[in-house]
């Protein structure tokens, strides 16, 4: 999908939860198109069509970016601090980010929404309550919230 | 409740769209606390424990503001304004605030994004809609989501 606009951009290193959260966004919106990264910086290429992705220049921005906080390597908040970073007439600084995460410390809650996340959702540790949280975050930023773009 | 925590705050000034709005949020979450307001003003005293709200300094802010763009008046974007400039050390500049309007303009969404708004909903216009986005946004800040208090 070079150059067609995606519905939700969901960033998380770990493998099986990357696909759990795929999996369910598709089963709980018709023809959500969805693109997922493993690592932060190829969020970053997509979202400022750099590198492979300069064919998307012009693009929407995703009507959600769904951010894990604890990425590996190159960490979330390094992540919503260059989205929220970009000229102030970009649509990509009022794209929706939702934060979602393990942690539940107060500090990190604090932070995020200091720094621009619209939203921070921990994450369930059943898999049914994982999927049912998925799901509900995707129908309620994707069906029901407006964006900017 | 002067110096017990609310839940969630509603500011609107039409008498049965926030009625209704209550009477939903009320249906949708178990023992939900909510409070509602015709005027804007009145509101910020609440949220600022001024004058007949002094008993609730220091008490938690809600955890969701839900707010009418259109308020005749003082309007919401003074509202979202106040809400968001009050110092960088105060829970309520995390607040979640939520825009919940019957205005699709896009510049009207832009700037809710730009003053921090963090959501913007459109009115459904048919009252069982109207009665199931409340319900859904409701259940989606109050259950799910974290906010910093």
């Amino acid at each position: 999908m070079p150059s067609r606009s995606v519905d939700i951009l969901v960033v998380e290193d770990n493998e099986g939860e990357r696909e759990s959260i795929v999996t369910a966004l598709q089963a709980a919106i018709p023809n959500v198109r969805v693109i997922a990264f493993h690592h932060g910086m190829e969020a970053l290429d997509f979202l400022f069509s750099r590198g492979e992705w300069t064919a998307r220049l012009g693009v929407p921005p995703p009507k959600l970016i769904l951010l894990d906080l604890s990425l590996s390597g190159s960490k979330g908040f390094f992540l919503l601090g260059q989205i929220r970073s970009v000229e102030q007439n970009s649509a990509l600084t009022l794209t929706p980010v939702v934060i979602f995460t393990d942690s539940q410390a107060a500090s990190d809650i604090s932070e995020c929404y200091r720094c621009g996340a619209n939203s921070y959702i921990t994450k369930p540790l059943s898999f049914p309550d994982f999927k049912a949280v998925v799901e509900i975050v995707g129908r309620y930023w994707v069906t029901h919230n407006l964006t900017a773009a």
